[in-house]
């Protein structure tokens, strides 16, 4: 099952980012915060939406920081995806 | 009883799709959870929709995913069936 | 008394639409479900509305099915009528 | 004491309606239920109205429907007048 | 001390108005009822809002009616002044 | 620190408004009410804000009426500063 | 981790604002109120926002007021930051 969004939707799944503490500690599973960010799995053709044209600026593979409860979440072939708009992205983490 | 929807309008049926584990296991009736997959039954013209031009992107029989609770719930000949916007339809499943 | 709908407004009556079942049995009456399916009265001119253009795309006569609760209930010479906007009616039935 | 409502604005006071029932009986007084037709007392130049423009279709001594709750009561040499926009007209009675 | 509205405001001050009942009795003081006319006291130059050509169709003097709560109250000089934006005046009584 | 504000914002100080009583007594410190009378420190460029664009009309050192609970209160070098859109801003007084 | 903000996003760190009095004292730790001054971490490109064509004025280095409970808070390399959209930023303090 493959999905392909549509308009300026943007199809994101978590990612166990390591997380590093400023002090070089790298924590793992349960002692780390649930992090934000999200890998980009696909990305619609953009267009008209609402009357304004939209150019994506993301790509398949960018990891992307998206605000907390956006977006739908939907099952696709067992594994949790989160459909947001390409506006719910907040960020390219590099 | 045919349904011919108004503007971006998109007639959609629930359709029983087959939902795999990730480990292969194919799940069935009750086993799994309520899929959010739709068939498209019947898709309105598009055009001037809030004074912004629509352009239909989907097509009867796709199968699509939309978002819990969008659109309204009609009878068709028995039938449940759903009319949403094109915008509440996040996706198309290949 | 006649009524002339304003702007991208629509006169629509309940009718008492037969309905059959799946497997064939015809409805009537208090064994079936309320029907949403209504037929237009009155069909205003269209034109601008908030600035926007609207073509009137339904005519007198078509059997119409609206959301639940849209627009406003009015009673010409005893009978019952709701005056919706072009925009809350979903599909024409055929 | 004379109203000139501004932009879209128009003044209607509540008129005693005559309601005949379905089968010709003429109702009066408390026995028929509140008429929602109003006349046209005075009407707005029409224009510019939240960057819109604004063409008024409807005329002094026009009855018409508005919606309930539409508009502010205001009182002119004792009579009770509401103040509505002409958006809130739902249709010309004629 | 002088006020100099901005954009599309008005300055309105509340005023007396004698208040005649169908029968011609003139209501002084506490026996009437509060009217909602106030007196233009300064008028803004209008131009550009919210990206919207404004022009002033009131000028200083005239007597309005405007809706209930509108606006925002002031104190000039002692006096209890209400400012609010063209938009908020529903008529110019003459 | 000097706060130089962006696009429409401007940033206004309390001042302490002599009030004059309609009979000429002037009133000071506690007997007066709080004066909603604010003095320019800072304005921002204006240029395209939401699309609109729009004009800075006041400039630093106007006194200004707002509207209350308008802007955002912050501190500046001990001073209670707000920090408001010119849209808050109701009038000049002179 | 680097973040890269999208459109007309910043990302904003706090920082440790000298406070002083007006009459001179200089307030450290916890005898100084919260300061809502923040650095500006990383800038997004701008361009069209909503339909709207959005500049970007404020650059990495800044130091800035925002709105109190503006943006989403993120974590970067251990590191509290903010990611807010230009229009929440009101003022550059120099």
């Amino acid at each position: 099952m493959k999905i392909r969004p549509l308009a300026d939707r943007i199809v994101i799944k978590n990612v166990e980012a390591e997380e590093t503490t400023k002090s070089g500690i790298i924590l793992t599973g349960s002692a780390k915060e649930k992090p934000q960010v999200c890998e980009v799995v696909a990305v619609g053709p953009g267009g008209l939406v609402d009357g304004n044209q939209v150019e994506m600026t993301v790509k398949v593979g960018d990891r992307v920081l998206i605000a907390k409860y956006a977006g739908t979440e939907v099952k696709v072939d067992g594994d949790e995806c989160t459909i947001v708009r390409q506006s719910d992205i907040l960020a390219v983490v590099e």
